[in-house]
């Protein structure tokens, strides 16, 4: 996990990271999830024509590049972007390259925010890839963006998938000037949603979030690790930049998964009404 | 709230709970959960034809007599019974009976689980009323049976429907002999999966646990309720009987879905897939 403050310029950021590749590979590391939008700041403070500037073709210039930074560090690196895939038409996407440096795919976020200091919409069309898995050297691995980790739906899917972990990029971070109980209870309901999500699915999460402050809000950092029953097995600072390697294991899943067996219980045919947005009768 | 210990006679049990309904409405309590099974010991731990004695029609004879109950003390009594439909057609029901005594109608646990020490394969079938959503005269309920708790699907279907509260009423406990770390890692996984239903659905959670040793399990008691961002805002101690009053506060979940609106954003077109056992390819 690579939980960065971001600068300026793209190049600076890039540079950062596959340092932090670099050095986590060193120490052991396997699989490396970078923050969302780990390239730039978090642009979607306001709604700024220019910023679209900032995007890319996926795979395309940072892919290649960190293509040949996971075949040098033999690790697999999950990389969220902005991609730009065609004139007016931009995803939130995270590209996932393998161990050898080969470019497995991408997913695009399927669910896009929008509130002040977060105009997601103005930038992103939802993602139409649909849910995604990757198999990786060392896992077969989910992933999701941000925003989707407070969907049940998009864990699920992705866990019956086969995932063996879930991978949450993300950028969540307090506005300025709230009170201290309520920027801990949107803490607390981020990381235990996710939580959930572990618990639900018997699979562990991986939540790697952006640090430091930008414009009107100070990314709260507080990146974690939860095992298959939601226990947080590692916890980052909230205040400053932290790379950090957490061994998962995963026979683990197997064992949790046959004590409290709840993929063999659901009610499938039950379960048609969720496609709706809402039951008015 | 009324989190008790069983004793072996159905009448001592629902004298008990018949009290402690009288103490809490007289203490301004309006809407009232039993825990799951309440009127008997825990019977699943062992396949046992006897125990379908224990079984009534709902409604039938207990309900007549919380009916009573409810009119005389002005509250909603939600009470998890051993439903007999027909000979050999069994269901772990819970009845709700409005503040003016009317039955408002039942649920059938739809997710039933069976392991050591919990048997309930062997007593009932899973539940067909699918989930139900009962307007009382203090608020529209959502109720949903023990292990129906690990399911995200049937609190967002339940949420879907419009509930402004979800009841879980539930007997859950520790075995015998087992490790203090994995007890404690079974609770909060337990208590950590319906916050993350508060939180994806910004809806209240209350959850009513059986307390008490029975055979090889000890009850854990630890009911709770958790707020719309999923804070725990009660928590019962785990080894003693208590019978709580919290208050819940409806127009919270306006305020919290408004900051955070998942509903708003789901992406009802991609989760199909949650229809499926799994997903094979």
């Amino acid at each position: 996990m690579v939980q960065m403050s971001c600068a300026e310029h793209p190049e600076e950021n890039l540079a950062k990271a596959i340092a932090q590749i670099k050095k986590l590979a060193n120490e052991g590391a396997q699989i490396i999830c970078l923050q969302e939008l780990f390239l730039t700041p978090y642009f979607c403070y306001e709604e700024n024509l220019a910023f679209f500037d900032l995007a890319e073709t996926i795979p395309g210039k940072t892919t290649n590049i960190l293509q040949e930074v996971a075949l040098e560090t033999k690790t697999v690196i999950i990389a969220s972007l902005f991609e730009r895939r065609a004139a007016g038409l931009y995803h939130n996407t995270t590209a996932v390259i393998d161990a050898d440096g080969s470019y497995l795919g991408k997913y695009r976020k399927m669910h896009i925010p929008d509130d002040p200091g977060f105009y997601e919409k103005f930038y992103f069309t939802p993602g139409d890839t649909g849910y995604r898995i990757f198999e990786t050297a060392y896992a077969k691995i989910g992933v999701l963006i941000c925003w989707d980790q407070w969907y049940p739906e998009a864990a699920r899917i992705t866990s019956l998938m086969g995932a063996e972990i879930l991978f949450y990029p993300t950028a969540i971070g307090w506005e300025d000037g709230e009170q201290a109980h309520i920027n801990q209870e949107q803490y607390f309901a981020w990381q235990t949603v996710q939580r959930g999500h572990a618990i639900a699915n018997g699979v562990p999460v991986v939540a790697v979030n952006r640090v430091g402050k930008e414009q009107g809000t100070t990314f709260w950092g507080g990146s974690f690790v939860a095992n298959s029953m939601g226990s947080i097995v590692y916890q980052a600072p909230f205040e400053e930049e932290v790379s950090h390697i957490q061994e998962i294991d995963l026979a683990e899943s197997e064992q949790y998964r046959r004590v409290w067996p709840f993929l063999r219980d659901r009610r499938i045919e039950s379960y048609a009404p969720i496609l709706k947005r809402y039951i008015d009768e």
